[in-house]
């Protein structure tokens, strides 16, 4: 067995192919397009997590010059042949996850469960590309170490960078959680502006170096309008595999729907949260079900429906913030293992759940050329389709009409980032942020 | 279906019965034996997540009098009959899991992991009880609220509270993650006196209330000695059944190994912790192997096996902090995991895990009635045995001589709290808290 000597010393004398077996992921990158956007900081030299202050000097030939390997991190860097690994563990091939915002408080949840083999099975090998900030840069070591420490098998690379570019060469998955808060005195038109220009450099960054079939959640807010700059910048990648979190809506309209019904959680189905990640959105109670009945026939209290549900799910994030001095990190995770899940895995017969997707000719009549969450199914290959058996009545109409403004004017207000002339920003008074996500 | 209206003024006026078939979980509770120790706040009321400020009065004869009935939390107070679940779904009978300092860091990734069915199976339905302090209590109706939203089918009750009689009662498992920090200018004996304190006080209560078989790991430092007073406090219960944890440092110490040897970290087998959880362990190169040969033979450089191995595993805590700002919770919680997992699962043929477990009539020499850090196999049945074939030179046995004499010192400067008359600090010179764990 070779013993590799990693002190910076020795392993600067020696070529890459001396140190250690060259894997397969060594080879095989295709060459970046280099974009206009401003990119400071393209070699952020490899990270080594040996010990505090003893980073590696990057090997020779393996970075630098005009090359954009994402830098790999500490034992990530090392090791194996994945490919034996393949054969004897009957392992599928390693697909490659990126991960935006990932030195934050969701991602630290996120990227455990990803590593663990909880999302995406116990014989899927992953490789987690963590994209962070310059800001962030030393947190996301920490991470890496971290993740290091766990020792999962399934982890079998994980690489950090603060360019988008070298963060999604290949991703076969990008979870976009990253994004600026709103700054003191910050109009939500300079919000929608500041993390606009974000999702349209990381859209250009997709459609440059992803892989062609990428699937892409948005997290960071405002996330339905993110989620629309970003695919109309990336227009290679299907539309349809753009996706805007409201998954935890969903989730949090379930729980209340039971704890006000009496029943387990795991009794409500046919949850909706139509349109936009803010406080228009609409959890609706028409269509759900519990134990199979429609939620009114259950919840005879349709005033509680009608004027306490919506505003209750909508609390939960501002209520644990009170309670707990932090935001919603741990269950926003686990709302993104759900949505992932529900496109991998085949929807249960007669249930749906909710997305925020490309709206090109459904059927609800919603405005064409938005992202709007609305009740998917999936045959669990990544790929969903839209429910065709909802009913509607005026109450439900009127307030999917009123997020289906919100997400226009949100539209409008971008259209110099998605290509449509320039921004006219004519919001809605009033601030219709999520509690709890400022 | 029957609809329980849960607003505060409708539930005072309604018997529990009235309000919901009371489940099996109701009944059956033993009585608690009340001890001398101060408990201020027995009735914290019951924690009700519907929305802020909107805390649920106490169910008429639910809590109050005598009895000892954990508070309950939002949805996991309302639910079902779990008899019918198991039978339809051909679950396990439910467990339950107590964790202390459940509002801290550790646990807000640990709480997720055991109620995702990660730790203890698909099939095992399982019950939290978390333990927080009077200060901690907001932030426990937080962690409670954000495991509502998560909707894990497996979690089927959680309950918060500040008693360890309550929290532990019929516990099957008690993950004890909560001490006290160091505070400014406290010497290491303040600091096992006022960490001892608790741990006594948690050994009276789990003896009293637990099940007789209840699995304990002490994960709050320091561990070891914390471990020995619960033990000791705790008669009734099998010392055998007593853990502290070594688990991330013998992950951490694999993980340099194999970083070093140029290997995926699965490579690395037969890592021992030896004695306390400090800077005196001993992370044991000499029985390790990779690939199943021994490290010594595979790792040439023997400079670095003896003189910087240890000190790279030791680092890392410290380290992470200067990089991320915080504390290794996210690993630490994976480490439980692991350690539970360990118990409950075989061990693989020829390996084996480290745990700080009680020495008493141990095959190494090492000083009996102290809690000490050895090489562990388990048939899967959440006991474990005592690795025999290992080997000893004159490098590894100085070495688990100096962790086992601290471990005798604190022993000693702990006595008040383990029934051995009055303790006399003669602890060595220097701090042994291991870096990042201040």
């Amino acid at each position: 067995m070779a013993v590799a000597e990693l002190s910076p010393s020795y392993k600067t004398q020696l070529k890459p192919s001396q140190i250690l077996p060259l894997s397969s992921r060594f080879s095989g990158h295709r060459k970046v397009t280099l974009q206009a956007l401003p990119r400071a900081s393209r070699n952020t030299g490899i990270r080594c997590s040996v010990a505090p202050n003893e980073v590696q000097t990057p090997i020779a030939g393996h970075t630098g010059g005009k090359t954009s390997k994402p830098e790999c991190y500490g034992i990530f860097c090392l090791t194996y042949d994945l490919k034996k690994e393949e054969e004897t563990k009957s392992w599928k091939k390693l697909i490659t996850i990126a991960v935006s915002g990932a030195a934050g408080m969701i991602s630290n949840h996120l990227l455990f469960k990803l590593a663990s083999g909880l999302v995406f099975g116990p014989d899927q090998p992953i490789a987690l590309k963590l994209l962070g900030s310059e800001k962030s840069l030393q947190a996301l070591e920490g991470v890496a170490m971290e993740l290091e420490d766990s020792l999962y098998p399934l982890l079998r690379e994980v690489s950090i960078s603060i360019d988008p570019y070298e963060v999604f060469q290949d991703a076969e998955w990008a979870l976009l959680i990253g994004a600026k808060p709103r700054g003191p005195g910050m109009e939500r038109a300079g919000l929608l502006d500041i993390n606009g220009r974000i999702y349209a450099e990381q859209g250009k960054a997709l459609n440059a170096v992803a892989s062609p079939n990428v699937k892409v959640i948005v997290v960071g807010n405002p996330c339905n309008t993110n989620a629309l700059i970003c695919l109309k910048n990336a227009p290679n990648i299907p539309a349809k595999n753009f996706h805007a979190l409201t998954r935890l809506d969903e989730n949090r309209a379930k729980c209340q729907l039971a704890l006000k019904a009496g029943v387990f959680y795991d009794k409500v189905s046919n949850m909706t949260i139509w349109g936009n990640h803010s406080t228009t959105q609409v959890p609706d109670f028409l269509n759900a079900k519990i134990d199979g009945i429609p939620v009114k026939e259950v919840i005879k209290d349709h005033k509680w429906l009608e004027e306490e549900f919506t505003v209750k799910v909508q609390k939960r994030g501002g209520a644990l913030i009170q309670k707990w001095g932090r935001s919603s990190a741990a269950s926003t995770a686990v709302s993104i293992v759900d949505a992932i899940k529900s496109l991998i895995t085949p929807t249960p017969p007669g249930d749906w759940f909710s997305s925020g997707v490309y709206t090109n000719g459904n059927p609800y009549g919603i405005a064409e050329d938005l992202v709007f969450s609305m009740p998917c199914r999936s045959k669990g290959d990544g790929d969903y389709e839209l429910v065709t058996d909802v009913i509607f009545d005026d109450y439900l109409c009127r307030r999917i009409k009123k997020s289906e403004e919100e997400l226009l004017a949100e539209k409008r207000c971008t259209a110099h980032l998605i290509g449509e002339g320039i921004a006219v920003c004519d919001l809605p008074a009033g601030d219709t942020m999520l509690p709890g996500e400022m």
